[in-house]
């Protein structure tokens, strides 16, 4: 398999799942410290997603770290095989869950004009930017990874 | 470039392409019955982006059929980046527009206990559902184009 900047083990690689990690955290940080928010369900999902984004990450970011300190190469094509449907499942996931939950979002500060729950209601949006953030290092990994296995 | 099943110019190619058209066409029939969703931005988003998906969905079945009726070959690295491009837009795109979508039905549905806009409201479901059964064959279309490029 190639070797670029992004596969498994390479500094790239492992910058991106940080970055997953850090905004998935910090969006489930911003929603947990409001309470009006978990009256609505696209919340709640998004914060189930952002859980397994930061799961995830966190596992493949332990996985770069090992293998860029021994010096390993990650290139198993059993082992990018699964990386790719992880990759897919929780860059999908968290997309959906983001976009539903800015759904919410828009239709109280634009369509309705207004958002009672005060100061939360800037935490709420915070989380989503931060949960859109997240997203994108994610997709990016998902088309190395799809790459990668590819071009075998 | 391999050529397999789903590759621009083969039968399952043009399979795809008219589920996409189909269901993205049914979306917006279905939302544009409606007077009362038009206030939400939710379900402007959702018409503008399933309308940027039956454009690109003609234009690809278009060429598919040209392509197997006159049995010609459609993997120029330049043409499947451009529909690898083209692909991903329309997919993200779709997915965000009907999660988006989504997110407002499932408030007004199960958060809030009811929906005031009488018959309207199954129409609107029927459209997001529409929407993601589009975005299932445009997600399968954009995996299969980033293999047949990265495969080169």
């Amino acid at each position: 398999m190639k070797d670029f900047p992004g596969t498994p083990g390479t500094f790239l690689g492992l910058v991106l799942r940080m970055s997953q990690l850090i905004f998935a955290a910090g969006s489930i940080a911003s929603i947990a410290t409001t309470h009006s928010f978990f009256i609505f369900s696209a919340f709640c999902n998004l914060i189930a997603s952002m859980g397994l984004q930061v799961i995830w990450s966190f596992v493949l970011a332990s996985l770069d770290a090992y293998a860029l300190v021994r010096k390993r190469v990650l290139h198993n094509p059993v082992l990018v095989s699964l990386f790719v449907v992880g990759d897919w499942v929780t860059a999908t996931l968290s997309l959906a869950a983001a976009s539903s939950a800015s759904g919410v979002i828009v239709l109280y500060f634009h369509d309705l004009g207004h958002c009672h729950f005060g100061e939360e209601c800037q935490r709420c949006q915070i989380s989503v930017t931060l949960a859109f953030l997240s997203w994108i290092p994610n997709a990016i990994s998902s088309l190395i990874m799809l790459w990668l296995l590819a071009a075998g």
